[in-house]
């Protein structure tokens, strides 16, 4: 495995995260609030910031290692930043696994924030059973997501870099924005039909309960699963990157606290995510990390 | 025009930024909070919101060029960042104006961000007529500002550089700190008259609705009018003044969040101005930025 | 006094607020979560909020000294960031007598942050005269504080070095991390306590207060005393360790900012807290600061 796959495995998660929090929440709220234009949606304030609290310990997670490593700060100079991932990955687990008990066992699970099929879950369906069944198919889906990404992130990177050379469009731009547009399609038609419905609840479970998960347990699951096959990837995305995700964390966080959306707020997430989209088409990687032939 | 001049319509555009979100907001609150100790003085905190979120896109704007160029991972070293800068000051211009809109069509118009003049608008005018002139009125104010600034800037900066050397002062300094309390004076005045009356809404208005328009108008605005005119000023403003302003919009943005103020808040606001004014006494820019030629 | 010294003093004095912040309180809300998991705890939003801010504002404090030295963009290279030092330091003390008149004088004192002996305050005493008296010993209390950290950093500081070579254990973790578990373990449970309790306020007065005042008093006070003294002690605490706070403050700050905890929320602060002992057990001083000689 070498170690350009890596980066790709890494820019594909980080630009998934990035389009589930800007581009297809963004939509959501702009499409919800040009057919509601005539009120302010509403939706479930605590749950999203729980989910902006999980995202900015991913943040944290993601930021130590590349601070670590750029200031040369590491007790050994490329060891001690994989260590520390691979510790930080195993809490970041452990932290979303008691992040799905903690809604499991909360009595007002007012949206099933993985399972996007889940409409019935918000009160028609035995209160008993229905949720537990769901989080149950949704455990499932997380390990199919999280292996499909890994699946199609090998079968394709030697397409990236193919496409790259040919379109002349940088490997960055094309695994963190345009994978990820393909990629995320169906969750963005869900979460825009479910804004158009007037079930904000469920678009942002689609929206920000994937960026969540892919943060906290995608991201953390490659690492280990790299461990364990001997594969030096970490948490360290590299400043520009983790900077990235800081900013659109951030940002997601200050339009949800308030619990309600407009289309406004819609268009400002997807004028910023073109400006991400932007800053990715003129970014690559220096070269200290393209050359070097695999970090073990 | 000289590099240096660049780099002095940028810090003085910065600079006014800081000094209307800082020291005209904490006067305003201070001054507010004092006369009016014995309640807590209420804003539209979903207002308030809304520009809070606009800051971090324009700290957005500017924080990734800054990244790009610090971390080296350009494309074309020191071209990218101009063409990235371009693109995102389009961006912001849209989104300014999708914000006017929006806030001309929201019928529940509060108050009028950008207009000191407005004060009737908050009820006692014709309710279809008076809001819309009063848009128009500071579209074209918004004009006559940023051509103001930038007139003022172009006669000023002979003036500053000699003024730096006779007084040993830093051009940063006076450019950040001085011209902007100067070129502020009129809405400083008007932020905390209308404090002390109460309507904190129109201060917020003056404050932070200035802070808006500079940070997602004036600044874009420069940036499009170099385009045409040929000179390469973009969004990189440099880490430590990108820092700067970061910071400043995620403390002011905290104290806005829950809609109220008091004479404490509006004092932390002016002593964060006071550490703010002394990094920038400290501060120069630097010798690559400041002998360089031109970055054309 | 050496350099390694003043290191010590400044990364335990930051151990001690990571440690509040992130420890202490995360396992009041973990416990309080527990034994009450039955309903949301509330605790007084508003008081949490003004502790935010302060933290943002020291964290502003030494943000800029360390962006300053590490961009190299100084007036005079090593000087100009210990006088900004030395000036922040008397502005955060300023601000910290402001708060605490400020809390004086707001008659809804809901609870004494400083004071954990004041539970009856909340009521029981007479209104006048009580909350004075348990200031000043929160003033008086502060200086014993601040002294026996001091006491402890000069006493301890060999020690450390020593423990540091004999346990293979980075000088930068057992200050930043164990000196504080230990330090901090009478406000630990007092805290956990009074959230048993349901007593939230007064565990967020230790633990977050503890921090706010370990952060705008402490620190400076250093700063101040090594000024008095001749030591040239600054608010330049590096960029990893400054970034270390400036996460934990902004996680802690969205954690608060809704008024309610539950266990959850206990918890993700105590996996944030795991993430970041693992950092500071990985992370060494750059030799540049290690090596040199005193900085004066």
């Amino acid at each position: 495995m070498r170690s350009g796959m890596i980066r790709v495995v890494q820019q594909s998660l980080l630009g998934s995260i990035l389009s589930n929090m800007l581009l297809v929440l963004g939509c959501a709220f702009f499409s919800g609030g040009i057919v509601h234009s005539n009120k302010e949606q509403v939706f479930n304030k605590s749950n999203a910031v729980m989910n902006s609290g999980l995202l900015l310990m991913a943040v944290m997670g993601l930021l130590f290692p590349a601070v670590l490593h750029s200031t040369h700060t590491e007790l050994h100079f490329g060891k001690s930043e994989l260590a520390l991932s691979r510790f930080s990955s195993c809490i970041m687990l452990v932290a979303y696994a008691a992040y799905l008990f903690f809604q499991l066992k909360s009595e007002k699970n007012l949206y099933a924030p993985i399972n996007e099929e889940g409409i019935q879950t918000d009160g028609s369906l035995d209160d008993d059973e229905a949720p537990e069944v769901s989080k149950w198919e949704s455990i499932i889906w997380l390990f199919v997501l999280t292996a499909w990404i890994s699946f199609l992130s090998e079968y394709l990177v030697n397409a990236i870099e193919g496409a790259s050379v040919t379109l002349n469009i940088p490997i960055a731009f094309i695994s963190v924005i345009l994978l990820p547009i393909v990629g995320n399609a169906a969750e963005h038609a869900g979460a825009i039909m479910f804004a158009i419905k007037d079930k904000l609840d469920i678009s942002l479970g689609v929206a920000i309960g994937s960026s969540t998960q892919i943060s906290m347990f995608g991201i953390p699951f490659c690492v280990i699963v790299g461990w364990v096959w001997g594969h030096p990837m970490d948490l360290n995305f590299q400043i520009f990157e983790t900077a990235t995700l800081f900013m659109t964390v951030l940002v997601v966080a200050f339009m949800l606290q308030e619990g309600t959306s407009n289309y406004f707020k819609g268009l400002m997430l997807l004028f910023c995510y073109m400006i991400v989209a932007a800053s990715f088409f003129v970014h690559i990687d220096p070269k200290s990390i393209q050359d070097k032939p695999g970090k073990t």
